[in-house]
């Protein structure tokens, strides 16, 4: 007997996992049919894990699977491995899925829905240059992209790694590469690694990635992937250099995968990400959703929407799109731009506007930055951090925090993501009512150290009181 | 030449200490003469440090003083130590001072104010039974208190120590004797250890409090400290048993230290505790100020005054009655009741209110309880951890979060402290944009994993929308 309705969801991982398991949840098989299709062989995933599963220090790839495709069986939602949508077509309202094909000859059908949920995630930035599709040349956006660049390293002699680009998975697959035993170059255009964070706080990065072993090249603009005879990676060229290489990896970033739904006609935004409103429907149908890596999400500070690509996102939007499928009602309001990596020991956070940021929207600001460490200091493994704060001008409206430290740095971002979803002002941030005791924080916990601080700098700056 | 006005401090720890600090850095010497009266002879130190002097982690005392009264001598404060306050007389403006004499014989002086700042601290609760003076009982308030025990520790054989309380001090000194080979017990009135916690929370810490070793007896009611001929504590006794003891903690916390306020006829709260307003001026008088341990604090979740002993707290304290004496301005709003604290590898936390303080404020709540990972389940080093809150019925007003846990626990409270202070719904913060990457969280934070939890109990409660 056919359900009442049909939903159908195009993506397998977080967000459109998550939206399937949720609206399971809420309405029975004989009111809603969940069918969701897959590209790949995996579902509900953590891409994250990708670079400690390359760098040995977790298992994979079952292991970072959350729910394999037979656990989603049995729950009811009838997914599709192997199984790739080529064409939404909203008039008729159905999607044209292919069976995926190494000779490009997969069947098709054509599977009608009430409610469609796109979630076609993102695909690694490849620039386009002479070699970049050359074996040697790896993405890290999914497992199967995990598994291929594991099978170069345990099949070929890899001593020479390049890493093009010094972001978040920049980072951590120079970290994964020096625990492989790799000698690890980062190409970075930028002026610092992490452009995630003002070129100050970047540059506490670059000098502590120095001190890990990894050579990081700022400044350089890369040319070509240069290959040898074999056709394999040989090096990376520059504008100026070049670098040997028996690896290289793709640490750009990603760009939301888009190509289907701009195809059918749907609305994205500056970054190619699909535009929702706040239930996490694109904006101006009633029936067709998107969340995960490949939506535009609305910066609560900024007032502007940005692509951040990030599990923690598409897990909520998934859950958001699941409940108001399931009948239930449940919005996803916005972000404020958190972020935490690290490379080895060392922790790098962020949340809210750097100063560019702040100032690309016409925010001004006061910035300051200080010194403090993660336990009392007189208590043992006690561990320098540096914490960047700005405060917007007259208002001492908290804007943003950076934090680059060691061991018990980077999660004191989350107090400061609070008080930005608060709205709070510097001022109010120093009367924080926060957890003190020797091991855990000195008296004055870095976060509030810093607001001191940007208090100090809101009063006296010139535009404030 | 006499400065323009006079600031008396009585007390020269973290309030009193701030507040002259601060007040020393907004006038100078000319302007404001500043004068400070410490029993000790210690200034600004960090009494939360004695656990871990005591039990060997941290050196002492100096090491746990942040600033020596010399140093403060030369920032233009007038450090007395080894003087008293005996008498504070409002009508004349003025304290009597006395040279702190074994033999009681000590002089005394008047000393002028024209602000007066009370920050007396707290004294360890000794219960009034027989043998509670004896020697081998020790507070661990001050740092001469640490001191006279190390003394005990290294001059006698201490083979068994009982600790009377499991409250914060109680279970911090039950880890540090444990670190310095005693056997330990640990004699505890209520149902469960860390009556700061719900008491299936308590029961997770007496848990892992056994599997540390140590002996956790509840339901305990001390009746005596048992002398043995020599004079020396040699057990304590409940009303159905007796544990030997070489050495007695009291771990019964700590009451205001407002004699000499009371005597003055200043207001106290119902804890004992000297009441002030917002600017931390005690209630009713105009150049009356007093902060840290001697004063009740406002509880901004059930709006009742509240006794918290924190250095924390105190410094928050000292720093607005420094500006404020000092010219500026600046005020503590209150608290919302977060404390953290660890036994060994056992983070606990706390902030907000319990289910029986939530009761006694009229509140209807639901309270839910789940258990996450400190870090992504398949990442190295993730460890389990317990997290319980409440959230008011109807409103779904975030009341209180208690968490209990290993690594990576305990400072995640701090999450729940913000949000708190700003009111926030538990609905609000299953969308907070918290740090994630694997090693340093799960997908979904704990504390968003509660969140949802109690969202959801909220929905569906009686009460509930």
């Amino acid at each position: 007997m056919a359900a009442a309705r049909r939903m159908v969801v195009i993506g397998g991982d977080a967000a459109g996992m998550s939206a399937a398991s949720r609206a399971r949840r809420l309405k029975s098989r004989s009111e809603l049919e969940i069918l969701a299709f897959e590209r790949g062989q995996f579902t509900s995933y953590s891409a994250c894990g990708i670079p400690y599963w390359v760098g040995g220090v977790v298992d994979g790839p079952d292991e970072l699977v959350a729910r394999t495709p037979e656990t989603h069986q049995g729950r009811g939602i009838d997914v599709r491995t192997h199984t790739e949508v080529v064409e939404i077509d909203l008039a008729g309202q159905r999607v044209l899925a292919r069976d995926v094909d190494p000779h490009g000859k997969g069947d098709e059908h054509w599977h009608g829905f009430d409610d469609l949920v796109i979630a076609t995630g993102a695909r690694p930035r490849r620039p386009d240059m002479p070699g970049i599709d050359a074996p040697g040349v790896h993405g890290v956006q999914t497992l199967e992209h995990g598994r291929a660049l594991l099978e170069t390293l345990e099949s070929t002699r890899v001593e020479r790694a390049v890493v093009i680009g010094a972001g978040y998975i920049g980072v951590e697959m120079a970290e994964a590469l020096i625990q492989r035993g790799c000698q690890v170059t980062v190409l970075e255009r930028g002026e610092q690694p992490m452009s995630t964070l003002d070129p100050d706080m970047g540059r506490l990065v670059r000098d502590a990635m120095s001190g890990l072993g990894i050579d990081t090249v700022t400044g350089a603009e890369v040319t070509e992937v240069v290959t040898g005879e074999d056709g394999r990676v040989r090096a990376v060229a520059t504008k100026v250099s070049e670098y040997p290489a028996d690896l290289v990896i793709l640490g750009l970033g990603v760009a939301p995968e888009t190509t289907l739904a701009k195809e059918a006609g749907l609305p994205v935004g500056p970054y190619g990400g699909l535009l929702t409103d706040l239930a996490m429907r694109v904006r101006g149908y009633d029936n067709i959703w998107a969340g995960g890596d490949c939506v535009e999400v609305l910066d609560l500070v900024s007032g502007r929407t940005r692509h951040i690509p990030l599990g923690t996102h598409a897990n909520k939007h998934g859950q958001v799109i699941g409940a108001n499928v399931g009948g239930d009602y449940a919005t996803f309001p916005g972000v404020v731009g958190t972020a935490v990596s690290k490379v080895c020991d060392l922790e790098i956070a962020r949340t809210g506007l750097l100063e560019a940021e702040a100032a690309a929207v016409g925010l001004k600001f006061e910035a300051v930055t200080i010194e403090s460490t993660s336990r009392a200091g007189y208590y043992p493994d006690s561990r320098p951090m540096t914490v960047k704060m700005l405060a917007e001008q007259r208002t001492g409206r908290l804007l943003g925090t950076q934090i680059v430290g060691r061991e018990g740095a980077g999660k004191r971002v989350d107090i400061a993501a609070v008080a930005l979803t608060a709205g709070m002002t510097v001022e109010q941030m120093t009367a924080l009512d926060l957890g003190y005791a020797p091991p855990f924080s000195p008296v004055w916990d870095p976060v509030l150290v810093a607001a001191r601080k940007a208090a100090g700098a809101v009063k006296t700056s010139p535009s404030g009181a």
